[in-house]
């Protein structure tokens, strides 16, 4: 059965940190594909397989920026280009192995698994949250978990769970979410936003911006599918003195198989930008309910296959984001049936 | 491929003393149910499947004699019907899971997965050797094995395995099984019936039945394919004074899945019925004796997928009764070839 | 999908020191076969399944030379004749087990699984180092790997990777393996074969030689695909007095699934005959090297099925041998696609 997710579309491969000297081997999009960076600084991302007898370039070692097959030893150049066959002295001509358009701006590496030459159509979203003088101050994470990449987006793009999975971050007074402000749908991306009344600050938000728990504050709440890579939530507690306190979770969504996903998590925070604590806080509360979305969506997927009665999910009020976000995904699978899909997926 | 049992059966989903108030979570016929008592001691069985995302409904918890979805709070009546949406006022018109009717008559909670409607035409058979007034004793267990259904009823209809697999148990001065002596085939059952020449009693028949060793006995044993879910065995150790020793091994066999098997096994007993040794004895005699065939079944289950030679097994005058019963399982598939099928099940 | 190896073939089913009076239950060719070895000593093969019900047969017992079901108790002769039923006197006519032709020359037990009657036809190929009188001393050990029995004949056909493999046993002053003298092909057979220019000796053979570590040695070096299910490589330290210290590596590959394969591996030399320590370094190496094989074959059996690039392998010279191989192999499986491989394999 054909995946669900769209070749033509920047994924993150990896975080930064994560890509190095060594190989770091990663199935993205179900395509083995093996990263290591030049001693230029450069991430090189090429199939993990040589083109001889199918064995694990990962598996192999480096010849200075050169990647050596630890089968045959046959090596490639940065490039893909085969560059020596140890068993003779000329080489078949245009041998290659794949290699990928990367794209780096820390935190992530992002990566085109897609058409070739249509990588510069289209360029990976922006991340601006990361590094001095952005105003923000980030953790990151990398995860795995064991479900379809849109049941996460669909997971975050109605948090009318928050009640049920998580309602110690909810604050207090707040009985139920107020109905989405709306929900903003352009070709390629869904939006939704939620403003939520006064009430006073959950034990977090308290710890978190170092205001005592009684203060009252309105919160906004934003959520973004920016690509099906992609999803960006905003969360401000905004106080009457004007002044914001802004948390980001951005969230790099990459397929390994249709059946599991690697979560690229950031979160950034305008506030308390060089207390350690608090990013420690921070990271453990995201980390612990990462982990609690993660049971839930691998429950749902281990269902999606049962037998009985057929798929018919329901969708209520708070699903307006996320059937939306599906069907831009699905639309741009649809349109990569031509020739390139039968070239490279079949 | 299509399973081989009918949907169109009562099946044993539990025994009586297994469901309660807590939420018990079961594979039945492939179909993933949630079986729990309502407070006024009801059986209630539903699909364990959210209509809105797929998750299971067993991983929540009871408000009252409603089911509350872990994952965003949407709540069920115990007849299935929505009951509360968290995030928004109104509901989906007509929403409701599915649920199934039950029949409980102890031990056994019986469950009709089939075509809704046609329960009421077939009543589940009757099981009236348990409780107090019927002139029985009895225990029972409940299993699992590794087998499809129609392996376990096949086997229960053949017992020459016994002198192989189980020799402790038949009477001295026998040495083959007598030739049954008929094999009554109905619309939909099956029974065997075989008496044996007068003999000594086996080692347990004294030790349950408290007779000295050398007391001459006859025996009379029946088996019965009930329906595809309930297999029924008679044994009966009978005396020259005209007096019985009747013993039953009743088996509810309920699909798991094609390749699996729930046992729902009572033994009941006319005799030392006030007697908990004798009980324990004939518990641990009747579970050894199935841990003896679930390694038989499960081992000619793996076998069953092999290359090789195509299946073709020889049947001789002891498969007549096992015969006829996947004959007419086989048949009830069948009839169900319609809509109903092309709905529910595929 | 029809597997890729032919049944009408000889393989190599058991070593002689592993078929006894116990049941030895083996997967052959996808094909469960049981082996045992009757009074007078010869080797009896039949499939590992019985007619009446699909259960192992080497579950059961023996009863002189008979096999006993241990499920219903039905008895075999080793020819597979039915012999006995317990529970009735006369039996089902020309009922019997399929049996399948076997040769023995130790130290190998050969097996035909192929079309009945064909077998006579084409022998099994002779291995004849082994034994007293031969000239030859030897070791042998039986292992198993995860992958396609293809894979292996050609990875020994290709030894181009011990310069990345295996580096510890290339001769110093050889920097790179000279080209192949000559391919040699027969309808049936494959073989290569190389001189090596005069080189020192590796550490390893001047210890098995027990010859000075800078004598000057020329080697050939030759293998060859004997039959889809035998290799045979031969490894000869020729020295300027005219004498050779000649070493073989006989493997007999036996699929055990299309994804695994039984390799029975003969070591086999011409010196130091009577020299344990010898005997057991050889074996140790040997050993370590197929360890080191298993784990590059396996790697590239798992990324067969892989999605991304279909699979386009790219041949160089190093790899003529292997690819007339795999041709000669193919060849025999088409060859196979009438009536037999419809009435035994489908």
């Amino acid at each position: 059965m054909r995946p669900n997710y769209p070749f033509n579309c920047w994924y993150v491969a990896a975080t930064s940190g994560e890509v190095g000297e060594d190989f770091l081997a990663r199935r993205l999009l179900d395509v083995p594909v093996l990263l290591y960076r030049r001693s230029t600084g450069e991430v090189v991302a090429m199939e993990d397989r040589c083109i001889h007898r199918a064995f694990p370039l990962s598996a192999g070692r480096r010849d200075g920026d050169r990647v050596v097959c630890g089968y045959h030893g046959f090596s490639y150049e940065p490039d893909g280009c085969l560059a020596h066959v140890p068993s003779q002295e000329n080489l078949p001509p245009g041998a290659r192995v794949r290699t990928y358009p990367i794209f780096e701006k820390a935190p992530f590496v992002w990566i085109w698994l897609g058409e070739p030459g249509a990588a510069a159509l289209r360029p990976p979203p922006r991340v601006p949250w990361y590094g001095d003088g952005t105003g923000w101050a980030s953790t990151d994470e990398v995860l795995k978990v064991g479900a379809n990449y849109l049941l996460l987006q669909e997971h975050y793009l109605d948090l009318t769970d928050v009640f049920v999975m998580h309602p110690e971050v909810v604050p207090p007074d707040i009985d139920v979410l107020p109905a989405l402000d709306e929900v903003e749908v352009s070709e390629r991306s869904v939006s939704y936003s939620r403003s939520m009344p006064p009430s006073r600050l959950a034990p977090w938000e308290a710890d978190v911006t170092g205001l005592p728990e009684d203060t009252l504050a309105t919160r906004r709440e934003e959520g973004r599918f920016v690509t099906p890579a992609l999803h960006v939530q905003h969360y401000s507690i905004d106080l009457d003195d004007g002044s914001a306190h802004e948390l980001l979770r951005i969230q790099g969504f990459t397929p390994e198989t249709p059946d599991s996903t690697h979560v690229f998590l950031q979160m950034a925070r305008t506030y308390a930008k060089d207390d350690e604590r608090v990013a420690d806080f921070l990271r453990t509360m995201f980390h612990d309910w990462a982990l609690r979305d993660s049971v839930v969506l691998e429950a749902i997927q281990s269902r999606l296959g049962d037998r009985g009665e057929p798929r018919r999910d329901i969708n209520v009020k708070a699903d307006r984001a996320a059937v939306r976000a599906r069907r831009i995904a699905m639309d741009m699978v649809d349109d990569e049936s031509g020739s390139f899909v039968l070239n490279w997926k079949l």
